[in-house]
């Protein structure tokens, strides 16, 4: 029977319910769309129920009822992220952390910050400016994503070149595992901790090794000076080879980020146009920060090497309003694509530097083949490319031609020695590229690893990992081997 | 019956001298005595035998005949570890990677070389410093010690603060597993690889997952400049206080060690002295590098805090010279205990830096309570702390005193919220401490990794964890709760 307010006899349902309060649940179809997908649009999943917590303890006792009836299940921040990884695949329950939202302490005598996994990233930050202090890692969707899910995924952005990826920034976790037991997971601040690096394995696992409910964050000083430059090359070789000669003088800025003309006219037709010329085959937008007496000595060489390479205008942003504005530009990237283009798919393959120019013709060949324009966003200075294939859903079999370009571009990452993401994740998107960048023996090494924590498999499972197949055959030989010795 | 050159009819022997030849192989007790320690002179144990393999094959093949045989096994590199990771406590069968030291590649586009395991750390640098590139981490035994081992225990130096310790350095690994199996693991130099972070768990995990057969290590470009500071301080805590300052101010020293009173007395018995005043508390040696123009300011501060600190005396080197003088002397500090006293054990915990002059006091107390002198040597910077207990091992009973007292340090740095080790490693030495800083479920759950890559812990077993007992029961309940569930 209905406990009074919910209006379902379903027995899952009323029993978490009895956890987390009436009000905390959702179980009704309309109310579950919102929650069939995240930023990785393509594949839609219904999930069981929503439900949402309130504190460690709660999660903790979802997750035990989760695991003892069988119910698969999975933990969603803002679902922000692009491969995927929040997708209900298996109708899971979903536990939200969006209610776990609180900043817990800051200690910025020893630079830490300590906050519940659905603090927003940009918050903190906000939190923390007028004492002069930031968190570094800045995707995109700073403003949205939260602190939880850039665990989950290992999220970079455009300043990761100088101050690393969320992995860098992370000093210790307090974790759900799989069975409802809670681990605490530290380094309490060491760069070699004892032990072997669980708090590494943990971040960037994709949620399938445990639900994370508090994070210890390293917080930084904000640099005393920062510098701002805008590049426009007429050949994108020219820009490439100004990346290379950048970083090759011992430069490294805090960002370096180059667009492509395509990408350039989606971002000059979205929210924040800033004027960039539409004949150039590339710009770069390149930031330096740090102690202010060094920093105009390496905008010199910054702007030289840009002449020396060709460059047709090169600017310095003149007050932080212009700075902001070249920065909100190059942000809407993504979402520019839309302005061009009725649908869009974000790839995110990673290849040496040196290869760029190579690459990026490539992909020029992919586009022609496909029919399909392909803009490029890119970290530059650390080689991670951003791929936008440009379809239109509506027209039959285009969303398949679509993903096929997005895969023929991230087997090109990988023939040239580079991988197959760089900052998104797997997920469910990228699961079958695994196999350019993996062999099975690899991969059977990590599926042992999600085995140890994740024995019965309930917790988010189908992501990260290709589909069984022959893995699970060179796994069945592989201990026949062991046996057999 | 033996073969030729080989006096024994030990089957074992004779099978391993057939993968590696007769020439490379010791098991004479003779020869064996000097393999049955490292660094961590204080438990020593005869190995069975010591192999020399030339290459990946033939590592895997003499691991595959260990595996098959069950004859327990470990890696050795330079021997300088001061953990006890090398010690053969079970007479191990060593697997010296000696012989394998090449350079096997250099890519300064893309700033990687691949180096195999026992290439020693300081030649890598000196490789390529004529094209004006460096090798990072840098720890004081770096003219001897080799890569494989300081990928083993994820090893440090004194120019970790600003540059990360060895972790942050490898892009890749080859490395022969338990079963002799070869895998490649690769982040392809991408800040965040797919899949999860074997490179990380691999990376520190003290020969106990696999054997490392080849390193892909990130090389960076010389610092344009580089600029040398020491101050002599009347008291620890004004020093104390000049560390947090420094870093308060938002400037990243290269490189910023103290050195208490006893430790001065040392290094200035030593090899290199440099006639540092006998009658202060402390010494810093700041090191900043990095862009030329901004290094002056960034001295003048660091000048200024120290005179806001009551600084005694301080100068800037003046010359390469006298800079490269000031870091002999510094790193000769471990060595130099033994000019000042016949047996000293050093060791590593690390706190958060504004406890540094709490714990030196409760180090002092320490100290009083066992009679024993405690001189401190520490990566003030990142707080990591080297208290080195002197004793005298012919006096009865000394020696236990001793581990007592460094015990006793630990256990105040885990007090405070540190940890047990900062880049030594656990080995065998700190096993036991373990327990001040991990509950019984955190270690096991990682023995539960050991299990999946070293199933039958032939390789380097007991190291890095606690022996078994409440660990084992709770794991035995543990199984026992999933089971009823």
């Amino acid at each position: 029977m209905a406990r009074k307010g919910l209006q379902t006899t379903d027995k899952d349902i009323i029993n978490l319910a009895k956890i987390v309060g009436e009000k905390w649940i959702l179980y009704k179809r309309p109310d579950l769309l919102a929650y069939d997908c995240d930023g990785f649009t393509i594949h839609k999943h219904l999930p069981r129920a929503v439900v949402f917590p309130d504190n460690t303890e709660e999660v903790a006792e979802i997750v035990k009822y989760c695991d003892a009836h069988g119910l698969p299940f999975l933990a969603r921040g803002a679902g922000t992220g692009l491969s995927g990884g929040a997708i209900p695949l298996n109708g899971e329950v979903i536990i939200s952390l969006v209610k776990m939202k609180r900043l817990l302490s800051v200690d910025l005598e020893n630079r830490r910050a300590v906050v519940e996994p659905g603090f927003v990233n940009l918050k903190l930050t906000n939190s923390i400016a007028h004492k002069g202090y930031y968190y570094a890692p800045d995707p995109s969707s700073q403003y949205a994503c939260t602190i939880g899910g850039n665990v989950a995924e290992n999220a970079g952005g455009a300043h990761c070149l100088k101050y690393g990826v969320t992995t860098n920034h992370i000093l210790g976790l307090e974790v759900v595992m799989p069975n409802g037991e809670i681990l605490e997971i530290s380094t309490n601040g060491v760069p070699d901790a004892p032990g072997y690096d669980l708090l590494g394995l943990l971040t960037g696992s994709e949620g399938t090794l445990g639900i994370v409910t508090k994070i210890t964050v390293r917080i930084l000083k904000n640099p005393e000076a920062k510098q701002t430059v805008l590049a426009y090359f007429d050949k994108v070789s020219d820009g490439s080879q100004a990346v290379s000669d950048i970083i090759s003088a011992g430069i490294v800025p805090a960002a370096l980020e180059m667009m492509d003309k395509t990408a350039i006219e989606g971002v000059e037709a979205a929210a924040f146009p800033v004027g960039h010329p539409r004949d150039i085959e590339a710009l770069l937008l390149i930031e330096v920060d740090g102690i202010s007496a060094g920093i105009d000595e390496q905008i010199n060489e910054i702007l030289e090497v840009c002449r020396k390479q060709n460059v047709r205008e090169v600017k310095v942003a003149q007050s932080e309003e212009e700075r902001g504005r070249w920065w909100a530009n190059r942000k809407t990237g993504f979402g520019a694509m839309g302005a061009i283009s009725p649908d869009y798919l974000v790839q995110d393959g990673v290849i040496p530097r040196s290869k760029l120019p190579e690459v990026l013709a490539r992909i020029n060949k992919i586009s022609e083949e496909y029919g399909l324009r392909i803009s490029n966003i890119f970290h530059a200075g650390d080689g991670n490319l951003h791929p936008l294939v440009l379809f239109d859903a509506r027209v039959p079999g285009e969303t398949e031609k679509a993903l096929k370009a997005g895969s023929a571009c991230l087997q090109v990452c990988a023939d040239v020695g580079g991988t197959i993401t760089g900052e998104h994740g797997v997920g469910i998107e990228k699961k079958e590229e695994m196999r350019y960048v993996f062999s099975d023996q690899e991969i059977i090494a990590q599926t042992d690893i999600r085995e140890v924590f994740n024995p019965k498999n309930l917790l988010n499972s189908g992501k990260l990992f290709p589909s069984p197949g022959r893995c699970a055959e060179v796994k069945k030989e592989l201990k026949e081997a062991v046996k057999t010795v």
